[in-house]
């Protein structure tokens, strides 16, 4: 036991030692401590600034960061023991560090402040995680479009209130995940933006007692700019929930994907087959194949929702500056990271391995009236209004499913019943799957338009 | 490493293992081993059942029991390993029994499912917490009313909107949070009625091959009633959410008191001191003396929101009857119940610490004109209607700020320059400190009421 | 223009005129305006006190009741003209009265200020709407118990994670519907019985200076109880939360059963069919039957929610007593009553209308092999453990689907390489149809169980 | 009543009407009527699209362009009667365009949908709304950055968690909000850039048959580029949730803002005055001025935030493409637009009017032992290391409150006690007016700093 251990940092005036109960409720570390890296490097290069602003000698430089590397090992190595009696990730640290190296040490916190500090090693760590999460964004966006070269050939149903609506290529509907990623990485993009301001070297709230050197600390930290004031930078949270906010509206997205795979799984779909290694069996039911990764990622929504709203309301109504209600801002935090990381990986997995019932797809398109619109389209080229040829097809449709008439079938004639203006050309009109071919305004269903989509995409994930 | 570890207890069909993904996100051990307990209570109680309908021998119930019971204590001595290969806590303990007490341990898991056994654990652990909750949440109540009585005779300003607008006793505001405490523990009541519904036996969804007795199991378990439709059973949630949303009241109502003791707290207000050892001091500014405890609670209102919200979310939609996403229920729930817990006991500590600073509570009173409705209510009662006695009061006011007058110190000839019928006996009227007991209304600030208020708030409790 | 129009019942002191953005962002009649009979009730039985207390002559209190009387009848005819300069309903009727029965109209706001007025009219028009939506909502209950009498004979897929899990009746299924409901119905009966309590009589915070009657008022207007602490009784807004959150989980419910709605009128699930009447059409697609009302009810699910976290919010950290921010509780309030109530009779609209597609269900049992389960326990009955048995079925399942072979028509020697435990009486336990039959535990999907189900739930209505 | 009035334009197929029921929960037209100019707009631009591609004559957009025209100055003038039974915003222009014109009005519906109209109505509504914010909040900043010109003299004590902590000046801390503001403003450039997609012409989800040219569409109407997917043009509402998150951060922007204004209007803090506009009276305390704009403002919070998971819900778990769910994206848009509208209006009265009480700030920052950290760096500069310094303070803190002593007075004798390190420059240490103008750090509170921050901020806005 080393003798800072149970000292709190803070403690000459208090006459009363911390009760059990605020010990409890006020210790960060138990899931701060994934920090450490930039805590230490921000500490780091806190002291190369000291040492250039003539706080600190050489020597007293040199031995911050011998013991800072030391102790960097030492948390790596699984040989370092976080207290929770030092409430946090910067007093495990800086009481370690003078265990170690004494004097010099305790000259560390000169010209900054824990409200500063944290500030920064937040920034850092969402920096460097969004950067990952971005990139394996990307991958997963590269992924579904090759998914979709590999099949622009297949036709399906397309939907629209989960009725069949429309025949679409299977490429079209799985690309419509593609974009909304990429508005999801532009997202991300902001907050990586939003982190890239310095606010190292305010002190607790009003600046500190020192000419420091803040865009020393900028440049070395390899961030865009320094914040420019110091009560802002202590009270500012919004690039934390900027992204808890990407991350919901990431998980809102993959709930509607993970929504459809359920979907396509089901005997009645039957659209896709997951494969075995995400799917799981059932401890009573020995026949089961239950597509558990896709519900669990959609049932995550909830907590990815649940963080966004918990951080909100922790800073509802705070004064300013700094209020220890913004401790709160971590495990939402991490959580999100966490999930939003894991959730892509299961995404990634599931596209990546699951097969496509083409047949079933194919057949499915040979229901509802797939084509109506096509044959409404169609007396609209000959001449009839759009309206009127909506109720002449309308009633056509009425007419099949009361004699239980095959619509892709059904004969000139009988057509002509309806309208004079059909002709032989419509049996073309009819079939589903030339259906999509005629969708060429920009963005439609047809092949030239899918493989456009794809090179766009292609393009845009390059210029990331 | 024993034969069953890496063995999923229904990979009997699949021809892959699980992908790495698949495992990391399944899991649910590393939180739910906390509901060892039930799950064994629950186990040794359906195996009693299986017993007594002739599944089981005597010597296999024995078996079962013994095993479990030794499973219970090597968790409780934590020699007990838990493997996140075997998913859950239901697997891990059955796998651990299998493999001490072979061939019986294979017949527990007949006639149930996983889907009741989930139900029935987080049933009777939720149920447990909520006792334990109460009876945290009644001994605050009396700790309040204790803290009342104590004080019946410290007057303060009452505040609306923030602005002190009349006379009010400690006592009175004080006791605000023990009737929301009391809702609130009608509202936990509420929860742990919902909870006292015995879901065992109904297997996955649609009951068992097996004449079982649920009535047996609900005796044995201590419920009030057995579900009574299979389906429901496993897909229903809503006692979960029940106490999700008592968390988030009791956090708004914690959040209420917390701000307070915050505001309190200030030079600026300087009503209270709260105890050294639930504050804590800055890294940097060796004077101050923070409402840490007060500040955390008041944070982790959010939390509370956020679980609330994050079940909610995680339910919408779903169809019947059981799906994964069912699993995200646990960690918002635990999250609620420890975060509840560890409220209780902070307010607690905080309010049973505390100073009262009786001089300034007292001299603030004679602010902003406390007493200015007292003397409307009197030209009220010389029959002035109230709305033109309201003005006249406003007016005098106006005067006062415009000369800088004392309110307090009106001279009567003055006073009559507003309206000719104040006389002599108006300088009672105008004293804060008799204010207060003229508040004879029911439920109003006088002495005499808030000593009955007192007296229900015991009785009430008496009566839980 | 009446003389009090633009005079601010409160406007003694302002030397300023309200600016425009003030008495736009301050106004609440334009939503408020739905309270009026409940104000007027309100102030009717305050007047009837006043009297009984000496404050009113008689001809006073009758002069009031006329004037009251007279402006409802205006309001209810469409006569009468809200104010915006006057800002809420209190004001707006306490003024129209003053016009026209001058001097007794401005008594009547003595012994009470708008803080306990608003709290009396909220928990009057709740205590009514919460009344509405319970008989609403148990008629519901009655419909779906009607619906499931009607069809006990129909057997369908029952589902977990969306796969085909053991066969169910139809009836068992939509059953848990009304099981929903009736605890929803017993969360509202809470919202009632916390609206119950009586506020009217304590001022703006601290009591009156009068021996008002509460008890009196609170027998007039027909409470259980009256609210025993003035200050909690203008800062407690709990039981408007109560209904919110009641709201949000019948959403949830509702947001289910829509879900499952628009599945089952899929192509692909084509289980029910819902009545032209509660579907719509596409403006372009002249084949569409679209379930917009189940899909609008789904989405509502999202504005329950919000409600409820609005207010959430609003409340959060608010310092005693009444704060403005309360204003910010009646908008959710309204949409919430609004929406629950509209969704209701959506759904009743479309249970009651929806034709169910026997020969599709009862064809879709036969799928994914729905008796795995059943087999398994077959092998238990005959002597193996429940986890060989579930192995073996598992293989068994393998065969079939590698081989292509029907499980329910599987010949018993094939059935025999996999245990030598199959004998004659398989035939009987691979049947779909029959196995519903065997679910006889209690709350299974047997027809007796599902026959007492039904009994039960009526029961439980009729107790309500 | 006109002919088309009660026929809905999609009835061809069905038998039987849509029930009271249906009408009342699908129509939008009672809120959606805003979006009439933008609809029209979009019926005018695609009417010529049209006509370029040889659909219409120019006979026929004439026609169109005349009636379309027509009907605007109708419901601009307030003659036009809107209908329920039509539904929605587009129904009822459209049939009232049919009515006006006859067959041409029939043909504008070719090569669209209902569903790329409301994308683009909304986006082109959006995008508008967002300017008029984004000027809105640019003239906010700029006069909260004349207030702290103004006032750089005013120096405040600053805080962290409520209580005193260092001495800054009034205009630093005014300018956080400056700050906050400036990110609000970004993250509404990102919704402007998010709606300047143009939807138009992709049909209901996979395109239309016609070569139509959606870029002659995006020219016209002035966007950026066109979407690239169908089927995710009718499914995407990101843009809709971009604005409720930026509302929802800016709501708790104000949120903090206006409490920390209804903190400085109290009593205890009177800091401010805020001016009688912006308050409000009671109607039973004569001497009350609430400061409910900032009380309401602050509660508005609320519903920004409920909007934002009221969409955030119904989006959840919707699969692929239109689901009526959708419609639900349009009340909380129209309500957070308007409450961040009318708050900006509140904020900038309250802002512009208030007073602000200098001297009652400057007395205040002799409290609380302010320059306590200035003390600690003193002995830092005179080679002490931090940590020990820090604890020494902490000692004469204690001293002074045992002893009653005034910390800004200690005679250098008492310090030396502590320290041999004091010596007589301490005394300009101590003062904390002085205090402010060492904080030269870059941001911090020294004059010099805050003037580069007010021009740092002026150039960001015209840079805007």
């Amino acid at each position: 036991m080393t003798k800072s251990e149970n000292k709190k940092l803070w403690g000459g005036r208090f006459s009363e030692a911390s009760s059990g109960i605020t010990e409890r409720i006020s210790e960060s570390i138990s899931y701060e401590s994934r920090l450490y890296k930039q805590d230490i490097k921000g500490s780091m290069t806190h002291a190369r600034m000291l040492k250039k602003i003539g706080i600190l000698t050489q020597g007293e430089l040199d031995d911050i960061i011998k013991g800072l590397s030391q102790i960097q090992l030492e948390i790596e190595s699984g040989d370092f023991q976080f207290r929770v009696s030092l409430e946090d990730i910067h007093m495990n640290i800086e009481s370690a560090l003078t265990d170690r190296i004494g004097e010099a040490g305790k000259k560390l916190h000169t010209a900054r402040s824990r409200n500063d500090q944290i500030a920064l090693d937040l920034r850092l760590y969402l920096r460097e995680e969004s950067g990952i999460t971005k990139s394996m964004l990307t991958e997963l966006v590269l992924l579904i479009a090759e998914i979709a070269s590999k099949h622009t050939d297949i036709v399906m149903p397309g939907y629209t209130h989960l009725q069949i609506a429309q025949p679409v290529r299977f490429s079209h509907h799985i690309l419509v995940y593609a974009w909304q990623l990429l508005r999801d990485i532009e997202r991300l993009s902001g907050v990586i933006k939003a982190c890239n301001i310095m606010p190292l070297g305010v002190g607790s709230l009003s600046g500190v007692n020192y000419k420091n050197d803040r865009q020393f600390l900028k440049d070395e930290l390899g961030f865009e700019k320094i914040t420019e004031n110091s009560m802002d930078t202590v009270s500012n949270r919004d690039f934390v929930l900027d992204f808890l906010y990407f991350a919901s509206v990431l998980g809102m997205h993959f709930s509607r994907l993970c929504e459809e795979l359920v979907l396509w799984s089901t005997s009645e779909f039957n659209f896709i087959k997951l494969a075995d290694k995400v799917t799981t069996g059932s401890s009573i039911m020995p026949q089961k194949r239950n597509p558990d990764v896709a519900e669990l990622i959609r049932g995550k929504t909830g907590r990815l929702y649940g963080n966004l709203f918990s951080l909100l309301t922790s800073l509802k109504g705070l004064p300013l500056t700094y209020n220890r209600d913004l401790q709160e801002d971590k495990e939402p935090l991490f959580d999100s990271i966490d999930t939003v990381k894991l959730s892509i990986e299961g995404i990634h997995e599931m596209l990546s391995s699951m097969k496509i019932n083409r047949e079933r797809m194919t057949a499915q398109i040979y229901s509802n009236f797939s084509t109506a619109t096509d044959l409404a389209d169609y007396l609209v080229k000959k001449g009839v209004p759009f309206r009127e040829s909506h109720e002449i097809i309308g009633s056509v449709v009425q007419y099949c499913e009361k004699d239980n008439a095959d619509f892709f079938k059904l004969p000139l004639e009988k057509l002509k019943e309806f309208s004079d203006k059909f002709s032989e050309d419509i049996i073309e009109i009819l079939n589903p799957e030339k259906s999509t071919e005629r969708k060429e305004s920009e963005g439609g269903t047809s092949t030239g338009e899918v493989v456009k989509q794809i090179d766009s995409i292609k393009k845009l994930i390059k210029e990331l």
